[in-house]
């Protein structure tokens, strides 16, 4: 007999623009929302009875209608009360929140700082992840789509060599990677956008001075000067794809490559 | 003391391309390969210490340097050559090898079909999944980005309501999801290629023939429809994400809209 | 003084899905729309009035208006109701509609085709683009995203060199490309299904037949085939950008390569 | 007999990334290149002879081969280098140079600025176009993918209303608009830097303080503004897509939405 193993399901990808109109200024909230939820649905699944299952449209509707009230603070916050919003229905063991923020910076006028106009910032996303369950909730804070590059100070060297190694011993290269990190808490309150600027500042500083001998280690290095500098931290988890760039061979063309000229693997 | 959790790194995205030059005709592979090594690597964090770190541009190398003696069946058989190379290493723990395989149909020339020239067919990739460690091999064989729809035959009610629910209850909608189904066989050795047709068919089939209370539904009636009828699978993952299809309404233009003219919200 | 020059308005990526629910089978349509409109819009320009600019809003509604008695066709016939439509306002110069059609192919039941299971088949994009104007309305119906292979019968030789040139010369190498490819037809009426048909299959014909000096070459071999035989064109443009792929060096690994393994420099 | 139009082709996305290593500090340039050739290539086409076709290959080394010396200042410099350096072949009449260039910013250490770590800052890119034909160069400067937004001060209202039009009048809305924006100089020699920040800045300045009537309105404000401003200009093309923000309904969730929550229409 067939059994059924876990399960979820969810909605992706809501966007909701928030704007706080204040008296002397606006500020925006630009965020993508998604909302999953695991727990007693398998009458959904074997005998086509949807009585426990929340409409993903539903869910949609929930983080609109929520926005005015309870997007007032960091996206923490925010997940904080969609996610135990959701597990309020008994049917629900688990519910999960995951919350991008994209920045918008404002905008210069002839007479000063624009009220009412702004650009997006690019450049990284602010992360958060609430799971809320019937234990308690679990929120982990983040950044993704980092972009750093060290031009010196990064070596790859002493590798093991079998007959399909090709890469040749670098004492100075390019090490550039699109960084995505995520840390958790120790406890469920925290001053959140403080413990993002120290996580994010003690990131950009190590990775800025620190000398690599390969990505493995500067991954160490700066997780470690993190959990050591912010002690709200129990846990990081860092993934530093290797951006490649490849130094040019400029000899067939009568150049010398001084450790200047590279190709780029991946688009920008 | 800080201590050092799970840890992978790997190789993305190997783009190989093969032909197979036969005396009558070619034929083409068009494959993606990801690897992705866990193991004792501990001393490259902490020491930065490369001794045991093989290089990603030796597994990229690895890939191309067996492909024209080991790519000449499934791409499951290829993946298991490849991640019980890597295995060989001592250092290495799990070596997990991903795969993606882009499907090209022979083109016709005037007088039948041509030895030698090929389109590219879209519309769904073969996936293959092998992790060796020291306890074996484990293949898991899957197809991605296969978007299938259902103007007919598909239900959506009975969900419950609260205050922020506003979808109406419909006894005939359209069903339209982009597919990412995998599936683990119980032994090694499989016909892989008779398998996945198999499996696939199965899949297209019930999908089209069966009546849809919900994407939940369809899930179990297909998966359970897979599982009977396919005795080498042990497990199937299923991943069917709603592609929105939402009735335009006409009233406003003097119209009617007997469930014909819908917008879909995500581009094609 | 500052003087206007010319400028165009309008609404792209209008998502439109019609279902033809036929007795016995429905028919699944699924289109892009694009709509750019061109005329006298100065004053909405330099004196922000409206009174004359149609809302993109108003060009959405319209496409999802017409299309249960217009989209029964070619997607060439609707673009020409669309554009028509437009330039029935007087300040309309030109009324630009753009449309891209993707595939769906009928699923196979048990008990045959499916009236109501369809999957997406991917591969190519069906386009057309209708310009009306007050002299009269072009059409340019064409093909998109087509991707096609030659393993054999392809070279580039014989090309200049100079001190920046280090490509060998070949006289076997793969040639691939993503095709896009319009064409004008000398009067207004034709059949639109029959003559893209037509079109395409001398393409895909002439393309695997053909023996390739270059890109340029093959273009200019292609395309005057299809004006040869289909005596209802005018004229046609291709874009046919190369896919390189590069025979992989296997000689560091002891091996070699007999033209068969490539790194493809475009992912799939 | 058939006859043969205009013919371009090229190389696309170059990728240069060039680190210029000074004794206290680097400095990263991060490039897309683009060439395309226009010129007397018939026999390449009609008879597949080579002899005048530069190789796509060639053109991508050429970049690589003068960026060392060639790379030192503005891209509209590097550009122009370019195109005449293809134009030197008579064949050629005319060579078309695109350049955008990626930003990125020095991190801090902690003992301040580093000299070899940076980030990407995302957010824009500065584009250059460089035509070079018999008759002189033509040099275009621009900005792209420039994301920007009003919060207030923003009206779209006045427009026909025919029996497709649903769209409300409104005095306040937000308006965003992913800008694309490109200048032509009246000479060929311009401090290209200071020309870019002036026409930039003036963008940025005007969009934050005028009232907006329509996109078109603000197209024209922002431009006239740019031209008055900037002598070295001779003309200016803006393109500013609406990424429509919309109001969503609270009412049916006992809410009230004053101005406050919208659904963003596209991803960030």
């Amino acid at each position: 007999m067939t059994e059924m193993g876990a399960n979820r399901y969810g909605k992706e990808s809501i966007r909701l623009v928030k704007v706080d109109k204040r008296a002397d200024r606006h500020e925006v909230r630009d965020l993508v929302v998604d909302v999953a939820l695991e727990g007693d649905f398998a009458t959904s699944y074997t005998a086509g009875d949807n009585a426990l299952v929340i409409a993903t449209d539903t869910m949609k509707n929930t983080v609109y209608a929520l926005a005015p009230e309870h997007l007032t603070d960091a996206i923490e916050a925010f997940g904080i009360v969609l996610a135990r919003h959701f597990l309020a229905s008994p049917q629900v063991a688990t519910a999960t929140v995951t919350l991008q923020e994209h920045g918008w910076e404002r905008l210069e006028g002839v007479s000063g700082p624009a009220p009412d106009a702004f650009r997006r910032t690019g450049g990284m996303i602010r992360t958060a992840r609430v799971a809320a369950g019937r234990n308690g909730v679990v929120v982990e804070s983040g950044v993704a789509d980092l972009v750093v590059m060290k031009t010196a100070r990064s070596a790859f060297a002493g590798f093991p060599r079998d007959r399909f190694t090709t890469l040749p011993e670098v004492g100075d290269r390019i090490m550039a990677t699109k960084a995505t990190v995520t840390w958790r808490h120790s406890g469920e309150v925290v001053d959140w956008d403080a413990s993002y600027a120290g996580v994010l500042g003690t990131l950009l500083e190590v990775f800025a001075d620190h000398h690599s001998e390969s990505v493995q280690h500067s991954i160490w290095v700066i997780g470690t000067a993190i959990l050591e500098r912010r002690g709200e931290l129990e846990e990081i988890r860092m993934s530093m794809p290797n951006l490649h760039h490849w130094l040019v061979d400029l000899e067939p063309f009568g150049g010398e490559n001084r450790g200047e000229i590279f190709v780029a693997t991946v688009d920008p």
